[in-house]
């Protein structure tokens, strides 16, 4: 029998408060795939509720794939449950090529609580508004099913311009370069300014993607540690000098995986250290909208004199990824060699898309969505936060995002690499391991936890499952397996 | 006044021979932007066809924009004609990057009737079709519209296959990899097997993104002169024993820019040839639907024993480009590192468009449109090749495709370059010069017609032009400017 219960003084609702259980119980195997549930009227009855709520409840949980219901047989733990074998690639070997394939995977399964993508909610995105702006594009979608402009859509353009221009950034529509996602403005960028060889300064941790492109192009990371308030500045200048690197890729706003943000002072300090030893600056920005206590500080590229700044962002974050709609600022030096690259890549995205997004920024449809959105998000990492203080043990630390995100979680020791991941997993609940994000460690260990994508209930029901595990696994005083600790 | 005549007994419907007139006298400036047209009435009475009639050319050539109507005002040539400013940058140093940015950017003109682009016809898209598959999915959209697997949509993989396998080639959805259309699996393709300084073969002429993609790789293109029946095995062979190729790029059904098809024969002799000289093979087959008169020969991949095609087509030419979806056959060698590739370079492409796409091809929907289209795309081939038979100089020669949109057009000598490109432009006409896709030339000049986004009427007035510029350059004997010819 399910054990379920209700608190009516708690704020979700009790239909929220039941499904959320009975997911929980699903995630963690505790009711495998075709278990059977009670019916409406019988679970209405033990829990002293309506059988309304208890309808609401499943209806809310066969919406999402967790259970079907079949007339006359009853409802029963959906089989697409868990349906997919989780063969997770890391341990030893992980690297950020397969921790973005676990990511992806993990995303599809049904039945995994993931705090492992930092992910907009795709239940947030304002489907409705989006696909009217489609639906009017009908008329004219035999012209934007064809080819479309190199530079991407002409009115979409126009309408990051203004974008840019209220975030006190100008620019022309001829200077900026649609891309598939932030990605590729990023990897087009360094085929472009980077030969093989080159050196690329990047913090640590950083955006494990781009260690992924570093590493296809043949680019040599260069690693600065990440403080709370930007890069460590006697590490860095040390590392430019003897390095010489040619350009330094920075997340400066809610900093993936870390949640910091660049302090304006460092911004500054890093921008006089480009001129002076004649580096260019990636400043990806994919985070600058989602700032819980006003807008982040002055920008790189609001800074820039002498157009060392490629600036790159996507709709990715602030609306959903599968947009595939990222964009490049291209400085005038490099504008013709990055349009040779992308021709010479995959010619141009889809115009349809990117039309209907250019009139839903027309429409303010973008700030009316983040008004909505940046108060739910910002409850979410308070949940994150109270729940962290909550149940994690004490030598256990984490950081305090304003804004995106990722929170970056630091274990006092390092563990079996992988045992807490596999862990987790099998319980239902996913994060990403911090080594995936790091080219050294330092003998302790990080987590990244995203608090985008699920309720607050989600969110500390996967915390309070996880600081049992790590409370297991730093007491344990022999380590599972053949690992030793490192410390 | 318009200067128009009508033809009772000619084939194209009374409005369309007007419709076809007006467009043609605004194409090459005889109307230009604003000139009023003469009322309905008017010219009706003074053709002497119905009212209905001039209506109907009217509505045609306003939905295409060439016109705009206001209520009380009258009927005018649009301002959106020719309102771009054609800057070609051909000329002497014409580049396939410089050509790719030229068709593209004369794709958005309205105003000049292109062959430039093999471009299947927008208007014959079934969008009804594929927009109530869109439609449908608009409750899967929030998931459709979040990161989906790197492969690609994964019901678009197994429709694929069931294409693939009808076309005997056995796969399975692990082994496509779906890209930014067939642009970006060649580019991967390219990166995955060859290093810098490999010698990649490629037909001459050869579809000139590919020479775009060589250049910006840093691989190096060794080219074999393509005649009718395929390259030449002589100096094929030659070529591998004194390069040692790492690669043959082939389109070897109606072949880009010739429209030539690849014998039978000669398919079997490059496969013994890869096999001896151990070099890998990538089969473009973007146009292998698109025969005239039934399948092409048996594809490269059907006879491929030991895995060194890596087979790449999309949907741009057989339905439209602007779905940006292209898919590429993983032999096991080479899937994990196509993969990683594909990881640090973008990513992943839109799933709402993609499974909207497989939505379209389990219905029978490309079957269905295929069996539409092709009888048109082979009248528009007869319209072309009566057009030149009747209107082109003697010692004028071109291909005869069986399929695709291209045919390829010889002329006896050089001519000075970009003089004949930049007349046609002059008078709203657009093709593209032969040296776009050559890596040397022999002193005769070359040029490509594409046939596939215009009507017979269109052709054949694009065709009469051309043949009089031509005429005119061929029998001037001393060269315009500082040019002399080369034969």
């Amino acid at each position: 029998m399910l054990d379920l219960t209700v608190n009516r003084d708690s704020k979700p609702p009790l239909y929220r408060q039941i499904a959320e259980q009975i997911r929980t119980q699903i995630s963690n195997g505790r009711l495998p795939a075709n278990s059977r549930l009670p019916t409406v009227r019988g679970l209405a009855r033990s829990l002293g509720v309506t059988r309304l709520t208890v309808q609401n409840a499943y209806a809310e949980l066969q919406a999402d794939g967790w259970i079907e219901a079949t007339v006359g047989r009853g409802t029963f733990v959906s089989t697409a449950v868990q349906q997919m074998s989780l063969e997770p690639t890391v341990g030893q070997y992980l690297t950020p090529d397969s921790a973005i394939n676990d990511m992806l995977a993990i995303n599809q399964v049904i039945g995994v609580r993931s705090m492992a993508m930092a992910h907009a909610d795709p239940t947030l995105f304002p489907l409705d508004a989006f696909w009217s702006h489609m639906d009017q594009l009908r008329p004219e979608a035999n012209q934007l099913l064809s080819y479309g402009p190199i530079q991407g859509d002409t009115p979409l353009r126009v309408e990051i311009c203004k974008m840019l221009r209220e975030d006190g950034i100008p620019s022309s529509p001829d200077d900026i370069l649609i891309t598939t996602g932030a990605m590729q403005s990023i990897s087009l960028a360094l085929t472009a300014v980077a030969q093989p060889g080159d050196g690329i300064l990047v913090e640590q941790p950083t955006f494990l993607a781009v260690l992924n492109i570093l590493k296809a192009q043949g680019l040599r990371p260069l690693h600065v540690e990440m403080l709370p308030d930007g890069p460590d500045l006697a590490q860095l200048e040390q590392r430019i000098i003897e390095q010489r690197p040619r350009c330094y890729y920075t997340v400066a706003n809610y900093h993936n995986p870390t949640g910091y943000c660049l302090s304006p002072a460092k911004r500054q300090a890093i921008l006089q250290l480009a001129q002076r030893y004649n580096f260019l600056i990636i400043e990806d920005d994919i985070y600058g909208k989602l700032g819980f206590d006003g807008p982040p500080p002055r920008s790189f590229k609001q800074q820039d004199p002498d157009d060392r700044v490629l600036y790159v962002s996507s709709f990715s974050k602030m609306l959903m990824p599968g947009l595939r709609v990222g964009y490049l600022l291209m400085p005038p030096a490099w504008r013709s060699q990055l349009l040779t690259l992308r021709r010479a890549t995959d010619l141009c995205g889809t115009s349809l898309i990117q039309r209907a997004l250019a009139h839903f920024l027309q429409d303010g449809g973008l700030k009316k969505h983040l008004r909505r959105v940046i108060p739910i998000y910002r409850e979410r990492r308070d949940a994150l936060l109270n729940s962290l203080s909550r149940w994690m043990p004490t030598a256990v630390r984490w950081s305090e995002p304003q804004g995106g995100f990722s929170c970056w979680v630091t274990l006092p020791r390092r563990l079996p690499p992988g045992l807490l991941y596999q862990q987790a997993l099998e319980n239902g609940f996913a994060f990403t391991p911090g080594e995936a994000y790091m080219l050294d460690d330092d003998g302790r260990d990080y987590l990244r936890l995203c608090f985008g994508n699920l309720s607050a209930e989600g969110i500390e029901a996967g915390v309070k499952l996880l600081s049992a595990l790590i409370q297991q696994q730093l007491t344990s005083s022999t380590p599972a397996g053949d690992w030793l600790p490192y410390v």
